[in-house]
């Protein structure tokens, strides 16, 4: 709707100081090589397309009734998984909402919370969504998080880790560390990309394995990344009971019902189906590295990524000219005109064929513009 | 998790004060008589199986996307089908998530919102969310609503119509009344139940057939009820476009993609499929005709309904004995032990084999009654 014809009147001041989130263009259409919104370039495990196809054969009348409000067979199957108590696992509507609770559930307070200047860009919305003051870290020059930036009295700390859209990763000893310099506060530590970690499958790399001994750490996940069910849309929280109990209570004050039955069954599946959950993020892994090397060799500064993109700066830090030379061509990838990031490429590991045609563009693209600037 | 070993040290005062919507019972096994949560007791319509059945087929790829995050086609199905613009209608995760953005979207002022002193619970719950000043009008003696009695200074007014638990119905005049004498406030009309009205099939009684004349009017209703499909967590708002488009910067500011693909495209097949909507509906008007008839023959006091249930009371206003006694025999409906209907029971309307089961328990019972107690 063009600003000019909103009526506001009746708006509360809070809708009227609203600035949305604005997630990544979704083109509804083919022929996009679509490289912009961190999806996974494998489909999800057919395990979890068996099972919702069940619940429409089996029990389709059951769509009639409500799903169970909280989930319990999902949640006891992450529970099992993750090797944790069901009252440790909290689920809604993909880890937004989950996000969204947590802020509304611990953050608002005097002390502000705290986060890195570069970050998910829903971390601000919520922010103002929920009245909580954030403080923003600013990131060392390398884009590394320097724990001892956060020694300050807050409510909170929100840390993406890998952090979006760099790739980086925090150490599991950082963590801890942050967790308990700041024992009255609440840690959470957005583990949306985590399953792609290089050392996932080497050394402990997710904050749930701390979940036991912080309690004041809450770690999230999502089943839109490296379960590829982003159009599913479920996300999970991990905490010590007490702090589920909170987000329970703010989703049922808020909405009881918030993963239907399809959904609640497909994500049961994927969790239960832990070879192909192995096997895809692998490849993920496998393909970040390629793609890695294919844009070092056309000059490309790539940091170390620990997720399913690489964030990655042309050598003339013409990001936004790639960006739109990309996009001629079908090819959309994501760039943010923010300070400090301006210059880098946030670019989805997509399949071997995608990467491929990825590579050639820009081949051809730097080839072209080497030869103009002669 | 029982209260005395809940640690609440890192809550928000908020999290703390909350005092969440209980909804009533969902018990996750069979060989119950389950009246008590006005589910449908039809099926959806075959074609939303259909729908979401191709998607799993043709494109179960896919669900690796992230979902239409305005539910496009959703909302031009819903459109069409009301006769309104794309952008006066608006699609959220149940009504109940629609209804929080609609809080959270108008009524965080100095003015008070106002609502009818019994209406649906989880009104109360949401202002206490969102720090809304809720004042409760009381219903009349006979449990309907005298608009006049709205005469005061408000940031809107809330009304379930028919409301819940009475499924009494306000007349369009006295809705557009309420709208004309406060045009600075957002009137809401939560129609979760409206379909099932007597006079749904001769006589306009929706709102939404007033969205166009008054700005200041929402309408929600729900996928949940006469489109049995509780379990897939689809509701939806009608209003003009301003008003719309603030519940949309809202949802945007919480949560992009509240409707996952399988949601959507099964909503989409149950707007399309009139034939089975209105069959069904008609079907269930007539159910509770002839339950109504029988709880009557009883006995009851049985409140005219315009919702798929009855709220009735037994001659002796014992509704939490024979509450109790039904419970035993596994037919649940649902008692509030509340001031003014604590003498009332809120019955489902079920299938014709439901409705006799119930019916033949209450003979039973009713008739042990009056021997003990002669």
């Amino acid at each position: 709707m063009s600003e000019s014809k909103i009526d506001t009147r009746l708006w509360s001041s809070k809708a009227r100081n609203l600035s949305p989130y604005v997630p990544g263009e979704q083109p509804q259409h083919d022929n996009l090589c679509k490289l912009n919104t961190n999806e996974n370039p494998f489909p999800p495990s057919p395990k979890v397309g068996e099972a919702i196809a069940k619940v429409l054969t089996q029990q389709a009348e059951e769509l009639r009734l409500y799903p169970a409000p909280e989930s319990n067979d999902l949640r006891a199957a992450l529970a099992q998984s993750y090797e944790l108590d069901i009252n440790q696992v909290f689920v809604g509507n993909g880890s937004d909402e989950v996000l969204a609770l947590i802020f509304a559930s611990f953050f608002l307070k005097e002390r502000p919370l705290l986060s890195p200047d570069i970050s998910y860009s829903f971390y601000p919305v919520y922010a103002q969504t929920f009245g909580v003051h954030l403080v923003k870290i600013p990131l060392e020059e390398d884009f590394s998080i320097d724990p001892d930036a956060y020694r300050q009295p807050c409510s909170g700390i929100i840390i993406a880790n890998p952090n979006a859209p760099t790739g980086l990763l925090l150490s599991l000893a950082d963590i801890r560390k942050l967790a308990s310099e700041h024992s009255n506060a609440v840690i959470v530590i957005d583990e949306a990309y985590i399953d792609f970690s290089q050392r996932a499958s080497e050394t402990q790399v997710s904050a749930v394995s701390l979940i036991n001994e912080c309690d004041n750490i809450i770690v999230t996940q999502t089943f839109s990344k490296s379960r590829s069910l982003a159009g599913l849309r479920v996300g999970m929280a991990f905490a010590n009971a007490s702090l589920i109990e909170a987000l329970t209570r703010m989703k049922n004050s808020f909405n009881s019902y918030p993963l239907d039955k399809l959904a609640q069954a497909g994500a049961t599946a994927s969790v239960l189906d832990v070879d192909y959950f192995e096997q895809t993020r692998q490849q993920v892994i496998d393909l970040r590295t390629s793609l890695t090397e294919a844009l070092i060799a056309l000059g490309y500064d790539v940091l170390p990524s620990h997720a399913n993109f690489v964030f990655v700066r042309p050598k003339d830090g013409d990001a936004s000219g790639v960006a739109s030379a990309l996009r001629e061509q079908g090819i959309i990838v994501r760039h943010f005109d923010k300070p400090r990031i301006n210059e880098y490429l946030r670019i989805t590991v997509g399949t071997a064929e995608q990467n491929s045609h990825l590579i050639e563009a820009l081949t051809v693209l730097h080839a072209d513009n080497s030869v103009t600037s002669d």
